[in-house]
């Protein structure tokens, strides 16, 4: 097991990574402090782990109940905080519950969520078992559902007491998904770090086979990258927004193309293509460069071209986002490899061109 | 105008208390830095004062969108966020939004916590309308929405920006909701401060007829009182639960009543004979200081006994919100006037016989 911490002060807590975590009662009796536990997660994922976590739980000390919301994005929504919070009352569960989230981003998200608001905030702690997850969604402590206007429109940030990421658990994961969690492993070598990136280019072949040692690999440094970020950077004020890295093209994907038909990290992908097609028309980004973040993504098994769709449609559906999320519309942009920036001054012009050049 | 600080330090913030307040853009100018901001009121309020609140947040040179949600306790439900979130994305209002809640009690509780969750936070001012939220309920940062298994039991602790209380909107409030108010008042006096307490028999009339100076100091030293309780213990891990004199008996009274039929502030009335009465019972507080707290509540024009209720069932209702909220049964009881502390060691017999003695 390798241990790393988000240092956040009295919020900081330690990220686990290793294979055979799930059941280990010693990771979690720390945070059972009152004696009871909620397990969270979904139709999928329970039937294969919730027992043995429970299990855990339970020797260490902890009275335990388990709440199952539905699959997919369809989750982060009231109805499921509302099942999460029945479940919670009808058990008698107190201010010192501990809400264990396991399963993948979704899970995680309303799960944590869940925590964030249930009797004014309980602790939870994160059992990502989806690679996306592992090295992105799980650290951080950003939580939400959606709203039928926006995505994570309604949430919280809300920091988990501890990560456990077993890597055991992607031995089951979906050939489609262990990609798409690569968009996020990937974005994390262009958007902060370019030994990573070169890393990633030689090691492509073993991650896409689960090889071990490569895999422990990634989700660390990945972890890593992002911990240092989260830490500077709790409430997304600055430096945080570079985790955004192909993201704003990525949500315009995702809607365009019709939630659920795209993955998250599908999108992401292709989105992160635009912005670096984006970022060489703003005279910053080689083409050189460019080539090897296409190149890396197509060797992903991911896309490297959006949905059929006119580049005026992903342009309306970003001024959309841009609009709700934040009132303002900026891109992050990369300087070179390993290195974003945040931009305000981009031309419109030079968007629909990137998308253009993105599709070729 | 005066002015107090409640010390948070990053999340510290001032409360402003005077006439004709709510109607001055330079109270609000320093929190509009997006440029929009969001009045929430309710039915009753809102007619009352949104449009100056209005003209004022124009002045300061704000996009402004106003919502109203439902009068009283039911407002404090999914359906009553679901209207302000779809209010504030259909005007595309962003994170740098500012919420001002202008109303009583239940419009802070509910707009904060809507505040507290939108885009993962947004900032808001409370502007109360209320006694009871000028001295008690807009200062501290509790805000939630009800359960159908429990009061409060969603929600979230989120500091506003400022309290903007304005006494001229006393004048209007009807006089049973004055006399509740005073409740909250009178258990800051023999809770927290015996000096107030004795300033308060002196000045209980004077209250009662509006007095604008009487009134002045009431809501000044209650605002006084409960800040520093709420600048040493955000989060209620302490202290700040003394702030609950007389709530445990006053939630049993309001549940066994039925919702609605007797205000908060009758019922922690009636609830805080019963705490004073257990504190003579466990050998703490005085005959004659059961007294003066029992002829101080008679002369505020509140109860003094609760609903006819059998002392069994207001017990079963005590258990029932203790371990839904907490897990375990502690009191505030007196040890003295203006010196309130945390019971855990409380004989259920004498709780009984507690009930017992307020009915007499």
């Amino acid at each position: 097991m390798e241990s790393l911490r988000v240092a956040l002060g009295e919020r900081a807590y330690p990220i686990h990574i290793g294979r055979d975590l799930l059941a280990r009662a010693d990771l979690y009796r720390p945070y059972l402090t009152g004696g009871s536990a909620a397990i969270v997660t979904n139709q999928t994922v329970g039937p294969l782990y919730a027992e043995r976590v429970k299990a855990a739980l339970e020797e260490a000390g902890a009275r335990v109940i388990t709440v199952a919301v539905k699959d997919g994005e369809e989750a982060k929504s009231w109805q499921s905080l509302n099942r999460i919070f029945d479940a919670l009352l009808e058990a008698r569960c107190g201010r010192d519950t501990l809400i264990v989230a396991l399963g993948g981003g979704v899970v995680g998200d309303v799960a944590g969520f869940a925590a964030a608001i249930y009797q004014r905030g309980v602790d939870f702690v994160q059992v990502p078992t989806t690679l996306l997850a592992q090295v992105d969604s799980s650290v951080g402590g950003k939580t939400a559902i959606n709203h039928p206007l926006g995505k994570n429109m309604i949430g919280a940030f809300h920091q988990p007491r501890a990560v456990i990421a077993d890597l055991g658990t992607l031995d089951t994961l979906p050939e489609r998904e262990l990609r798409a969690g690569l968009a996020e492993v990937i974005k994390h070598g262009f958007a902060l770090d370019a030994g990573f990136t070169e890393w990633l280019e030689t090691n492509i072949d073993l991650l896409l086979k689960r090889d071990a040692a490569a895999l422990t690999h990634a989700v660390k440094r990945s972890c890593e990258l992002k911990a240092a970020i989260v830490g500077a950077d709790e409430r997304e004020a600055g430096a945080r927004a570079l985790l955004n890295f192909g993201h704003t093209f990525g949500h315009a994907i995702e809607a365009g193309a019709g939630y659920g038909t795209w993955l998250h990290g599908e999108a992401v992908a292709a989105g992160m293509v635009m912005a670096a097609e984006l970022s060489a028309l703003m005279g910053d980004l080689k083409k050189t460069e460019v080539t090897r973040l296409r190149e890396l993504i197509r060797r992903g098994g991911l896309p490297t071209k959006g949905p059929a769709l006119a580049p005026e449609r992903l342009m309306e559906l970003m001024t959309l986002d841009k609009k709700a999320a934040k009132g303002r519309t900026r891109f992050v942009l990369l300087e070179s490899i390993g290195r974003a920036a945040l931009r305000g001054d981009v031309d419109e012009r030079l968007v629909r061109q990137a998308i253009v050049a993105a599709a070729q």
